[in-house]
């Protein structure tokens, strides 16, 4: 998107998997920038990266990193950026925070452009990112909503190692060697790296994203139920889910079962409706053996639906095969996408 | 089991995954056998297997084969069964086929022991052992349905590689073995070797088990609905599945959601029932990361369950992880535990 005028963009955790995937984004999208600031942990920083063909020095994020930036991408971990991202407000950047530091503040907008992009015009400084398994199904979900009514979603997750950072991605391969080479696999990070037990995630799948809440959930479950509320503006819609690990560097994939409002609906309209729809890809074709699929999807910004048909007992009742590489339309494109749209709004001063 | 008296076994398949599997079944059951049969296409036929200790060269499955056969339990594929088990059953012995060739013959009992055992006192010589997916969740959801009605299921499935047969598992590795040296991975069988397209499955996740359907559900899937109906004896049951394939070689998993007839039950109330429900095995303590993983249920008998949750919406709704091996009790252990039964109730003769 070339503007007139360029932006300072700030990249907080440039090192991370997220992060290189933002810097990667902006890049392919030929977003208008004056100057990048790429920012790390102090660990981190004094490495070097290369931006449009020139090469950046990663510097150690602090309050004073935010002078002169007017967009900061953030996705260094929730508590970086309850520390920093007030502080680049009050130097007069817009935040765009990926993390779950903010999500469910009542006033900070939590947007997915391609559903509630108004919300941006409410914003206070900061905008949060959903998290990714919320993203790809609500892109998939809200046309239905605005057409026919949504009254229920049941999902069941396949998510992508990719999501707990690099280090697991290279934990699941070494694992992965040693099961090969018929050594035993060893675990240090996933389900949740600060808790006390780890399990192999080679050739395995683990039903735990995040830590546990009181009401037997995880909080990864009760961020698709109470994000999904959110951002469709619908807190009546009955959403619950269940979030499971899969050995798949990345790519996230979700069963959703929805119920909508209306009665007489076809798997057909469905499918005409998100042929349609922005952000989504149709790939529906069962007689070709045409559906999304995580390994296929890498790379690519969109969200991918298939194997969308009637419940056999409810009339009302569908279900459908989401499919979204969870690095981009879950984390750095739609971070990215959301900037666009300040700029596209005339938010950004 | 041991017996006073000895019973002569045939099995059907004896080289391939499950075949393997019923072999060792019945040696670690100590299952009174007078005379073993190993059985195979005429391709497999003069290799030999040792089966307690003894050489037993595997011949090829002919009508003649069953001459004198007590027990024949079946394993090697639809079309063989639907020739050769009449032909067992005419020279006497009582089948118990795994696969999907009588199972919805309203004749022939569909039968999980902890479920229907009493079904197969009306057996006219084929008793039909379930689809691997099917046997685990209604040994989970029986209990349940006894105690409280039941009367919705929605199930997502996260099923292992040797569903599909030994070479699948090896095609998994070598694919997986390509990917980690940064070559292409080649696809020939999954998701349905006789199907024109196939795919990837390591590091992937393919929503495909079976053929398709007209109604945009696969067969997979369809037996799931339709066998659940069958062996539980719910004709009205609301059931419906999506059924996937992931990089795991053994061991299936389940994300169900169910209904109950019944208001007031609390998560509490399930657990303290499955905890003591025949052939289940209660892992759930989220508080110590305790849940069901296919990873670690390979080997065993039993059908592991967890994540017992209460839905957030629905007061008669409820969530839960079912993990089982589908080569012991999606197959092998149930066809043998088939066989136990029969010779507890005096019906082989």
């Amino acid at each position: 998107m070339p503007q007139e005028r360029g932006f300072h963009v700030a990249v907080v955790g440039a090192t991370g998997a997220v992060g290189q995937q933002m810097i990667k984004t902006l890049e392919s999208r030929d977003f208008p920038i004056s100057k990048i600031s790429l920012l790390s942990s102090a660990r981190s920083a004094g490495k070097k990266a290369v931006f449009n063909g020139q090469e950046v020095t990663i510097e150690e994020a602090k309050p004073e990193s935010f002078e002169g930036v007017d967009i900061a991408l953030f996705s260094a971990g929730g508590s970086i950026s309850k520390v920093l991202a007030p502080e680049a407000v009050k130097r007069g950047a817009i935040v765009v925070d990926n993390t779950s530091a903010f999500r469910m503040d009542q006033d900070i907008p939590l947007v997915v452009p391609e559903v509630n992009a108004d919300d941006l015009k409410n914003h206070n400084g900061i905008i949060a990112n959903p998290n990714c398994s919320t993203i790809q199904m609500v892109v998939a979900l809200e046309p239905l909503r605005q057409k026919f009514g949504l009254k229920k979603v049941i999902v069941s997750t396949y998510q992508a190692v990719s999501g707990a950072g690099a280090a697991a991605v290279s934990e699941m391969e070494e694992q992965t060697r040693a099961i090969l080479e018929g050594k035993e696999a060893e675990a240090k990070i996933l389900p949740v790296g600060s808790l006390d037990k780890h399990y192999q995630i080679a050739f395995n799948a683990i039903p735990q994203i995040d830590k546990f809440e009181e009401n037997g959930f995880t909080f990864e479950e009760m961020k698709m139920i109470n994000e999904t509320k959110k951002i469709m503006h619908h807190p009546e819609l009955e959403v619950a889910a269940t979030c499971v690990r899969l050995p798949v560097g990345t790519g996230h994939s979700e069963s959703v079962y929805f119920e909508l409002d209306t009665d007489g609906v076809s798997a057909a309209d469905i499918k005409t409706l998100l042929a349609e729809a922005p952000g989504v890809v149709l790939q529906d074709d069962p007689s070709q053996q045409i559906y999304p699929m995580p390994a296929y999807c890498v790379g690519k910004n969109d969200v991918f639906v298939g194997r969308i048909r009637k419940d056999l007992d409810n009339e009302k009742g569908f279900h459908m095969w989401v499919v979204s590489d969870n690095l981009l339309k879950g984390a750095a494109w739609n971070s990215v996408q959301i900037a666009e749209t300040l700029i596209e709004l005339g938010l950004v001063k």
